[in-house]
């Protein structure tokens, strides 16, 4: 066998989240960055692939360019999946096209800038066959494969209520006045789409609620606002959920929440106790009963569920982070496109990664709750 | 001088906040129980006066006994004030008397049984001149004092988020079908009023965000619901709320998150900082700042404001709890009374409890939050 | 029944340690104060008796006025015991003469100035039968009782190794140069004895070791210094310990870590788990096992020994401190006198506080830790 | 430029460290793994290679071949360093080897299995001049590089006093007697060398702390113990520290401290303040002062230094974690080979990794504790 072969549209010299998964695709040591569009500047482009020691014909001037040239290598050398990690609005025009040439894809977050594109990605990758990965990377986490088998297990009964929350406070300021560029596309409507922070991170929430509980969202009410003076975009929204087993739950998501720094955290309540988690100090599972001692779980310790045990690298008390939950999503591709070459069925525990559908999902619940945002009724439908 | 006299209605043998208010009378050393109708059964009543040492003509069988001949002692022996610590529905009876009798009152809260009888205790109030506690108690920390004077001196700059929360778990399960006497009165209509949770502690949870904040809830958005079958009132409610300066918060109170506590936490965002504190760790308040070290204020530690050293009694480190906090309340109000036998000006350091404004203040908000449970209409008035 | 008589020695106006006595006395209703000689300045006794609201010819001009004259009043009126609340060189004194005139003695920590005052109070105390209880007040905890009776059980298994520390900063810089009057003589040889750090709280730690584990310490080897410039008395003390079991242990004391407020905290090591707890956070016990989730035993939560729950006043998640600690001495010490008063045995559960023995104990403790601090030999018995 | 070229020496299937090793070395792209020896057991390191996607004809039997046969391999081909992931006393023949064939060397700690082998080594480095970086992982963390910056920067003034610990569980029960291979060799003298704990993870406790504060240890004394019946070396051990300034210290590191994890932490206090920082939630340092409030100091939040942000890959509340830190060193390593490579000068900030020089004074440190441990003398140069 070889090392899975990937190529990067996006992710040049300072861009953050490419960084981000490049670090993520290299740390398992199962997959090479072998080509890539790095922005859309060429010379940004070129420039960035001497960075990641490419050859320079491997580096190409557009994603378009990228994938026709890739598509006609041998397939001895041809990428086999590309990593999208460009602004939102540029998702779909490289997605759709690494589809139609029979590249598997892996994609960040949110799937694409409108309604539209996420459900025609997800009618391609229906009839391609392909593999879409969507990189909702805090599902990535031990302790949240731990959360979620606990509750498929039904250890701590039906859920009652679920208190989901993503707050930020680096959009404190109205930082995209400067040249700050995370800033500047991410609350610019032409480029993020209808949403500003329920769109970046309010997806993460929502996601992480439902992946956890392996419950649906399907009725919400929003209070969605931008309170930063001269924003374009959401940076706070409130949100009342119901889920489809009548479980009441919260989310909201804000980035003027001044000193939070990345603080995605969840309390799930059942009938015979709660699970609570933080991202980050994500090692730990906090678990609760009805009168009797908390437990913490930890990664690494005692007798853990196998899904959670075969996302984690490290003894217990060895903090594995971000990145590292980050890797467990490109982990898992990689074995999966490995199976498809070797021709077999890939495991189970690594068919565990957020797809197309998870996409379209978000999707979604951003236009719920941005029209639950605009209503004066109370409750909108997911 | 001498101490304050208290006589106390309820609290007998086998209830559970009467010797909460009984503690925290005693602590400072400024407050003397003289008499009590400790309980509606008489030989109850008779038993607890001796468990509290008191000489058995003070101890009688009822309220209105109590009072009617209290007020025939001397002025010399006369208790000064009346501590009200019976069920919700007992609480109008007893506080009109009192203050038609010229004593001074500290009652439990929620203030009254609905809304009539609490505008009428305010009027009385207003026409006496009288002293009239409510023990919301948790603006009784000193870290509470703390964070309220922060704000005041808008050392975190403009509000613009709150959510405050205040989970328990404790009626996960039917438990007033058993004979557990806090469940039974809590969960009964008939003895609680329009509300359960929301009137039990999500009153406290208002009652601490405007405290703190100094600001006051205009609207609220309400999904109040009843998730443990065959209870008669709500154990879970989840409110959007919006400030009368344009902040943005969230209210969720519950009995039926299973395995808390009794974690009543609030965040307060403004533009240059946050505020966080939980009652469980009452001692510390988090001050989070934009892009500097988060800083941990304790009791006793550095230079806190005079509020917040007032009313605290022991050196750094030293953990002062719930009865401490409570305890502040009685203080105040004994000094206040201490003031009005002197026939001097109280220290404004002591004016500072909650007052029969704060209980019609929470009825509204109860009666709000109930109006909005049953609504289609997103936004309900406070 | 009546209440429980207290005359206090020291603790006048100024002084911190008997406002906490005082306090401590009053939280349960058990006990009455009815004179004190407050204060060596007899205008400061006077003025300390009416903040007290004590009638004057309760108050004494000193320790000696007080002992003969209440021993002349009738039983029905004298005091049932006294606290003293002096600095070291003043407990022997009063203690003794408390002892000779038949009255029962709460005596703050450490027992006395030096070891032959120990054994002549402990001989006395043998002597009389009279009821002698030391303010060892971290003992009085419930989760201290609950990790106690663990181990007695043999939750955690044969203890291997022990760590506790009491670190403190407050003498970080040379305060006893300033008038701070709790530095003063804390500092001074001459009003403290041979110790500072180590006598002051070193003797904490080690009660609180040994009460929790049954264990007796039985060789030490101290580094202990004197790290202010300027300073009469060690402030930092680092000591190895063996136990009588086998088990190792540290123990470290210190009165110059920068930063830290009243830090006690200890690590008890068993073959099959292990116990952990912090004053500054004393409503929590970590309980963590051989490869299974960590738990966390709450004051009120789930099954506990009786001894945890007989020393608690308030349900979960409402925190008790300091003062509830400290108040259960004086509590049980009360419920034993009333024992006495009524001809009765005390409960079993009453008898539980800091001894004369503890004091004698904890006095060999700082003899053997100050001897091995100028020793070359590594071992010093204990 | 090209990626700089690693060959592994040990660390196939079943071994734990060295997939550890691989991952920090893959993770920032830096560094290509191009050829090894992965096992004593020809089979095993063919395997693993293939586990690897190594060619096989850079798959060696034995590090004699594989340095001998990668010597040969024109400068464009072969390796640039070599990585020793093998048992302790399996460090000497490779390194050595490694050196004396001109390659660079990271090299697992400790150094060696004896002192003469750390000497040797030390010797060797100086004369052949390579670089040679022994994997002290924990000093690779972010907040620990601030702490080495504020103290070097006097923030908290002169330091008086140090507590490192490093308390792990695993070895709670004899683990030897079954077959577990981490504890087979660990445990082992023929192995291991003279020390099991200490020179394990006494090392590393002795080294960050020397590290942090910039201090040396002068002279010890060791209470070392075997508390596990039938284990061959120390499990645990309690030292009383000097340092070279005056400063007192304590370390303990122990393997049975049940249900610990790798709690590795430290304690500093200075004049001013003190830091504390626990590997465990290793984004966190908390900076504690003279009577203001605590801070919390986090991975890129705020104006930190220099050495610290170029340590952190991640956006403030991303956690980084273990292999981060590892992958540091490896970082810092390939940077320093790069400028050999190129016939530069590195840059400072990449010159900070742990050399031959902290692997020698490991060694001593190691050396003085097993003969303190012995010795009936209080005190034992370092």
């Amino acid at each position: 066998m070889r090392k899975i072969r990937m190529g990067m549209i996006g992710g040049g010299r300072g861009a953050f989240i490419g960084g981000v998964h490049r670090m993520a695709a290299a740390l398992d040591g199962q997959i090479e960055l072998v080509c890539g569009a790095f922005s859309s500047k060429p010379e940004v482009s070129k420039a960035s692939g001497e960075d990641f020691f490419l050859p320079a014909d491997r580096v190409y001037n557009d994603y378009l360019e990228m994938i026709t040239r890739e598509a006609e290598l041998p397939e001895s050398e041809r990428m086999d999946f590309v990593s999208i990690v460009t602004p939102n609005h540029m998702h779909y025009g490289p997605a759709k096209m690494a589809l139609d040439y029979g590249f598997h894809v892996v994609c960040d977050k949110p799937l694409s800038f409108d309604m539209d594109q996420a459900e025609e990605l997800q009618k391609l990758v229906k009839q391609t066959g392909l593999i879409f990965a969507l990189t909702h990377n805090y599902t990535g986490y031990p302790m949240v494969k731990q959360a979620r088998a606990m509750i498929a297990h039904q250890e701590i009964g039906k859920i009652r209520k679920v208190v989901v929350a993503y707050p930020q406070g680096w959009l404190s300021t109205l930082l995209e006045a400067s040249d700050q560029k995370q800033a500047s596309w991410r609350t610019d409507p032409s480029k993020s789409g209808i949403a500003g922070a329920m769109g970046d991170i309010g997806t993460h929430a929502e996601n992480l609620a439902e992946y956890i509980t392996g419950l649906k969202i399907t009725e919400l009410c929003a209070d969605i606002s931008t309170l930063v003076e001269g924003r374009q975009l959401d940076d706070d929204g409130n949100v009342l959920l119901r889920f489809n087993n009548g479980a009441r739950g919260i989310l909201y998501a804000s980035q003027i929440s001044a000193g939070e720094e990345n603080d995605l955290h969840i309390n799930i309540y059942g009938e015979k106790g709660s699970l609570s988690w933080k991202q980050m100090e994500p090692n730990s599972l906090t678990v609760k009963w009805l009168d009797q001692p908390t437990q913490i779980y930890r990664t690494g310790v005692g007798n853990l569920y196998d899904q959670t045990n075969d996302h984690t690298r490290l003894p217990a008390g060895h903090p594995e982070g971000y990145l590292e939950a980050f890797a467990n999503i490109y982990r898992n591709v990689a074995m999966c496109i490995r199976s498809r070459v070797l021709g077999e069925m890939p495991d189970d525990k690594y068919m565990d990664y957020p797809t197309v559908d998870d996409g379209v999902r978000g999707m979604k619940f951003v236009y719920a709750v941005v029209a639950s945002g605009k209503s004066n009724e109370k409750w909108t439908e997911l």
